[in-house]
């Protein structure tokens, strides 16, 4: 007879998760497996709300698996290491993001680019090895074989620098995969959210000049005085995007609605780049003229293999680059998903999972 | 008072022009300017027929002017040169591809990059410096700056390497620029007309592995026999598409008719690139989830730049690619057009203009 999943993890953990597509978030009693030779095992100290959270709980991407427990932006302390452990020991401070495991033998998996092995597993919805579901951060204490293991640096904020390992990394990749973490190259930013604000923040440590694209006029002065974006666009004022035209070497393009890129894909030079990182739900349309009279490009990222994951924490660390973040109480996450609904946070909430997980617990 | 063209021009020419959006082509006199200090005037004895003659002498981009002389795939002997011209002699065999002039002067000039520049000069249909419209190479002679003008090797034939100086650079470029020029790429060709036939004979001199992918599974022996493609795909056959999913490092997209790419884009490795050659005249649906996923890129690519282009020749030579061709005369070229219509022609119509054009005389 099969082995439950409690059978298999006899070590008991507790969340919160969520049950059903309504995605409301609860209490929950759960396990996770035994510290395994290569596995590193931490109290969450920290742990990001990422947008994807919230497709997630409601099954808005159709994948969905209940009972939930999402967060990929965790953090926390070493509690205990497995016997071939060298990357990290206890006490260390470290951090899990979006992945915790892959084949590590095809061509990505070899050049540390375990984000696109499709035999990925993520850090929560995602089936482990041994068939059981995997559970995210909303949780006391998470484990992982240490390849997935960032380390954090000291002078890194555990609550701040949580969102850096979705969030950070996503921008980070595309903008040097692309050659735009360059001194003196002109930058776009689509978006001022979860993403795009850590975006100007990376693009600008780059020594690159960003301009934050945005619909709503609002955001100009944030995105100029507090992020320390050089320009401002508002995509609906035709004078504004017509002067910009043919003046960017990339576009960091962070909106997961559908929009019109033909106004974005015309305010790159020639051999420009628009680099998608949000996923629209449905097709957007694509000008073919545009991109041939220019030779430009229009791709895809997703976030970034675990070497590249922990080159980014150092660059943050050392570029004092972390996220803005809105810290909450565990009892706090269903209103601060309303609020997420609404783009109301400034702009990534972190779980103070540490000091207030415990006491939520029936 | 304004000069007229014929005033500013003062070297009689004849050709075969459109005078409307009907399309028809029929004999005209015209002039051509005096042969400038960079100048280089040639007899022409090939012009091949582009499917954009097509598409312009009918004004189905709407921006036709009327009367048209076609044709940017030219060679010819040349008759004169201007008194700084280093880079050809009286009796040179050269050709004109599809420009003519720019400034020079922009960073795609100065990265020899002059199809990008945006004061690009086309060869016909296109503002000169002096305010006079080009005409292409469906006429007796042809002038252009010796920076335009491409020295055919000894060993490559006028009539079949005519339309290299088009359809040649158009795939030669993107094959270089996005990687896919190197022993042991998968190189996927989308269509198997004028541009994907030498597309497949460019991919395979390379190294390439070469699957050619079309909707008409009457080409399969064409493509593998012929041409000398390793693969064929019919693109409506599921299975065959399913076994090749992820596969390739390329792909070089010739269909100028709007068609789907997500089925290109699943037949892509992760960091794969679909390159469109080909522009649709309405725009296509881009599925952004598949491009994240893998790190793929959509882009375009159109022409090349004047050192590419002889670049290409001169290697095009080394390998003995040529364009698989029909040689018409000139009093053919309406039925040429309507058989273009219906791609009824293997692979491109070249117009034998040193022997014929003459006696098309009034």
């Amino acid at each position: 007879m099969a082995k439950s999943q409690e059978e298999q993890h006899p070590v008991k953990a507790f969340g919160w998760a969520a049950t059903d597509p309504s995605g409301h978030l609860s209490p929950f009693n759960f396990s996770r497996r035994e510290t395994g030779d290569q596995d590193v095992r931490f109290k969450v100290l920290y742990c990001g709300i990422c947008h994807s959270d919230l497709h997630s709980i409601k099954n808005e991407w159709g994948f969905s698996t209940y009972p939930m427990v999402p967060g990929h932006e965790i953090v926390g302390e070493v509690t205990e290491v497995g016997s071939n452990v060298e990357k990290v020991k206890v006490g260390d401070k470290v951090g899990v993001g979006c992945m915790v495991g892959a084949c590590h033998s095809c061509d990505n998996c070899v050049d540390n680019l375990e984000n696109y092995c499709p035999k990925l597993i993520l850090t929560y919805n995602s089936i482990n090895t041994d068939g059981t579901i995997t559970y995210g951060g909303y949780s006391d204490h998470m484990i992982a074989n240490e390849r997935y293991i960032v380390k954090f640096p000291d002078n890194m904020p555990l609550d701040a620098g949580a969102p850096l390992l979705c969030a950070g990394i996503t921008v980070y990749s595309p903008l040097k995969y692309f050659g735009l973490a360059e001194e003196g190259k002109h930058v776009g930013i689509v978006g001022l959210g979860g993403l795009g604000h850590v975006a100007v923040k990376f693009a600008k440590a780059f020594g690159a000049k960003v301009t934050v694209i945005s619909t709503s006029p609002s955001k100009k002065n944030e995105a100029l005085e507090h992020l320390g974006a050089d320009f401002f666009l508002v995509s609906r004022d035709n004078d504004q995007m017509q002067a910009a035209l043919g003046t960017m070497d990339g576009i960091i393009d962070t909106v997961s609605a559908v929009h019109p890129i033909l106004p974005l894909i015309s305010l790159l030079k020639s051999h420009g780049k628009l680099v998608m990182v949000g996923a629209p739900e449905k097709p957007l349309e694509l000008p073919v003229f545009p991109l041939i009279m220019g030779r430009k490009t229009v791709a895809g990222s997703g976030i970034g293999g675990m070497k590249e994951t922990q080159e980014m924490i150092d660059f943050a660390a050392k570029h004092n680059i972390k996220a803005d973040i809105e810290v909450i109480s565990m009892d706090y996450v269903n209103t601060a998903m309303e609020r997420l609904v609404k783009a109301d946070v400034r702009y990534r909430f972190v779980i103070d999972i540490g000091n207030t997980l415990a006491s939520t617990k029936p």
